[in-house]
């Protein structure tokens, strides 16, 4: 049994982890702090995990928590980093859920999260934890930046295609729509369900923190740099993200379907659709795959892939227990094997 | 291994029954039959169990049907009392999650269900599937009618104030809000997104189907009969049952808190949650869980009862599973035990 | 035309208001004041509103405000209350959207709000601002107590049952669902989008302030004291009120139907449905319609009456202008009489 | 007063047509035909309507019709074109909610809707009702064709781009984001409840109706021909259309706020947003207005428009209302000038 620790823990990717960690076959959870809710049974917090988790929530203690063999954190952006060095030092697997170690530039990471960073040391360390482009790595690591929601149902879309050489890398656009628990369970104005229901809205158009990840895991494995346009939306819906690319063909004549249905025959948790097919959201909801589909209108030079996730789960507590699994040699499939939910 | 068939299984209990059973340790899926989809895969309709269902429907045929352990009727009412006889001649376990076999007056079933019941001489060994009230004649059946999803969350709710005598039998109120999945998966225009969202509506209030079978079900516990008001209301929202129960107190000075929790302390899906708490329905999509909370507003002598399940788990799907694992003597709990998911 | 200000207006009974006005024919908007928004122009924060309204949020001031004919008090509870006096001193009309004067006893208003009255008295001057009881008070007052949302819909409900003594008074019951806006604008996590959707709940089981309110309204009207039991349910939809009611009949040969019918013949925002009826929240979106249909199912002792309005409208903004109507012997419709929006 | 005649009216086009008129103060509703509803009042069908619409729905009748100043044809696709040639001879103006006259091309018309055309010989004199494009024609016609919802929110995205030869034509991108309205009143399976709430997905990715109906509105503004992708997506929300516009630009230092501005300054039902917004559909929900905003995220090539409307409103029943408007020389925004309802 791996013995867990959870930091944070009483948002939305918190109770997730905890859903998933409950039902998995080698999880022990030790301990998951929380400062505004030490001494509170999880259960009563979350009442859908009575009868699964009998911890409470403690304080954070580095000496409880370096007694794991793993610890998540899944805290607010910018915490993550206070904790880091010294885990690490106690021989402590560290899976960050937030943005801390996304970024492999701290001047970036600056620039987009408002606050120097407090390890940049270990960003070169640091493992990008997607399976689909790190496997290896992620086997061998210490600590991982479990990736954004966006950024892994954007990536998974486009990485066949830039593999390939077959579209112009300079003008790739990714079209994404967000469930509302992507915001989080912070109390604001715009995410009540007054605000956030029956309506659709683009925001961040400017500038979003996921944009400069997305564009690092591209150029990583491209090898030069991209440009990208991408809009997000807020999508009355609670989980789920729909992300649609659109690229121009460079090779117009190439057999896509194939292409993808190559590049993700061995993985476990990307499932290439047949042609023609249109993945909905809900087919992907509590599962930890990501659904794509390509399409080629009209035959014309513009290739469209639709990319579904569940946020919460592939695109945040979902992944970091794939990336735990690769972590303790487990099999990849372990606490995750759920089918999606529908209706 | 238990080999399964299902009759029927295009719709929303079917969908949800195959999600069970292919997470089951036990189950052995052989056969899902469907005139409307023969030849189309079970992955095609349901894209969500793509990687977890490998069948496709086939012709309906009793041969194969009678080679299966048990069969689980998904289909509309008045379909299984057609296949009910032959397939418990060849030895099979039925358990129909229609109507068919839940009221025991056949006048009755003719009177609510519009057609004449085609075999009656089944309905006295049926055995009703709530296994909080039948679980011994559960074990020992052949024909299992699963109980209606208002009828569970408003029978868990009433049955340890009924039991105990505390409460006026002649005027139970059970006002039951149902999420819009409960009226199943068929073309119809009062059920459309942008009839049933962002509105609620109560319907039936003159006379609805399960009136008389949650009538029968209390009439049997308390050995005399009782005077129902039930009012269903068509709510926004996917799955979830929440009933709202009131009724007048006759020993008002009962420690109902106490009474509900003793009923229900061995219970493996029975969640009885501390005073004053509301369960969110919410709290069990997903989950077999029934969760209750009782309430005395401002000590008066009403009772409030909250009565919280999934329709398509504790209230179809799941409590057929739950019925399959008493009849085949496994652990009531195998395949049931998910968490509920929220957010 | 009639000169008007409003005090807060940042929240949704203040943002309907201001789109009512907008519309009304005898309304010329002067002054609407929020602290916190103070020199933003209204459409910045409403957009809904550009090219509707054009003024900005200013300071609080008692002087501008004391020039107008009539101030709208669209503030939390607790703050109409500290400029009543001042401004009804100024000669000014005043109508308070919130709960400060709609409970005439002081004692009770600091038991359910929490803190002492600033002006008891003028709790015996102020005129409950329910039309269909109290239109001719109305008209001569100096002081509107708005009503709450939930307590229109069960009044208007029972009333007529309690006026022509057909039902047993202590023992009423009222099942109430509400749409999320009823929580106001205000950043909560309970009201989060992911919170409330797809999911519904009773709250306040053990005490509601409406409560109070709908007492003493319904004993005002029968000359007794009543027995309520009220338990609200929050539902996953952003306006509307369903009301379900539930009392016994002492006179159950009674023509309830009838009944109805004659007491709101000449309301001019009460419609009767006809017999047998499930009026839907959303008939009566963005209308100040109350909507009601009654019932007595299998013929039993137990009438269930059926009360559907908008919370913002009939349930706040709309009645708050349907009294300004009357205290300036304005058409009662004028600038009300918009249908409902359906889908 | 405006005497008026609807054929068809009852689905959602046919009930916001309804709810519009019955406001207009020169409409005066005379016959409103439905072959299915015959006998019944519109108001039982719509509760909404209540008290608003007294008319019952009739047989189909070219007499009566022909005495109606205009008449709005609000069928499913293909009806228009068999009663357009006897009404115009009638002497009677014709405005087509559905997709009869809107391709000037028989041929193209077959190939999307599957059958020949009707009445060929009318095309080349319907005018397309979209009267930020047409408005002088539009005064002066016997027959207008009434843009298609995607086609309005994205034609009046694209227009200040094309008419200023500001990007590449031959590369736009349109992602539509529609609420589940836009599939209309029928009753079919992937538009229940269940089937379309919580969950989003692309759907007609290989081609679309609108798909021609756009590129036919742009090239005839470009005078030449253009390369158009367009992906809609069905989307939990019962109204709305959001479109998200990305093209290459050509000329990149072109102030394309200006551009907006006064491509739309004097247009009634077009509200550019100031630089920086991010319209929500919820803004214009029942307003007959176009909301845009226009960004170039990070000062690189490609420009972002983002462009909603009321599907039901501008993008069909509120432009038709302004289309009569325009036909009869009245005040372009008679009956057009509600404000948009938020929350």
């Amino acid at each position: 049994m791996i013995k867990i620790g959870i930091i944070g823990g009483t948002g939305y990717t918190g109770v997730e982890l905890l859903r998933l960690l409950a039902a998995h076959p080698q999880a022990d959870l030790r301990v998951i702090t929380s400062r505004g809710e030490a001494g509170r049974p999880v259960a009563d917090l979350f009442p859908n995990l009575r009868g699964h988790v009998k911890l409470a929530f403690t304080e954070p203690n580095i000496k409880t928590l370096a007694g794991c063999d793993v610890v998540f954190s899944a805290t607010p952006n910018g915490v993550a980093m206070t904790h880091a060095r010294e885990l690490l030092k106690a021989g402590v697997k560290f899976i960050d859920l937030a943005a801390d170690f996304r970024l492999k530039d701290p001047a970036a990471w600056e620039q987009w999260y408002g606050v120097p960073h407090a390890c940049p040391e270990l960003l070169a360390e640091a493992v990008y934890g997607l399976p689909e482009v790190n496997r290896e790595k992620i086997k061998k690591a210490r600590l991982i930046a479990n990736p954004g929601c966006y950024p892994t149902a954007v990536q998974l879309g486009f990485l066949p295609l830039l593999e390939n050489g077959l579209v112009e890398a300079q003008h790739l656009i990714a079209d994404a729509k967000s469930g509302v628990s992507g915001a989080g369970r912070k109390a604001e104005v715009n995410t009540l369900y007054a605000e956030a229901a029956d309506s659709i809205k683009a925001y961040g158009v400017a500038g979003h923190r996921h944009w400069p990840e997305i564009c690092q895991g591209l150029e990583a494995v491209l090898g030069q740099s991209v440009g990208l346009t991408f809009v997000p939306h807020l999508t009355p819906m609670i989980r789920g993200i729909h992300a649609t690319l659109y690229a121009r063909l460079t090779k117009p004549g190439a057999d896509l379907q194939a292409v993808f249905e190559k590049r993700y025959a061995k993985e476990p948790f990307v499932d290439v659709m047949p042609a023609g097919s249109h993945p909905e959201t809900r087919s992907v909801r509590i599962s930890n795959v990501c659904r794509l589909a390509v399409h080629q209108p009209q035959g014309a030079d513009t290739v469209v892939v639709l990319s579904v996730i569940d946020n919460l789960v592939k695109g945040a507590a979902g992944q970091a227990v794939q990336n735990m699994n690769l972590l303790f040699g487990l099999n990849e499939r372990n606490g995750l094997d759920q089918a999606g939910v529908l209706p």
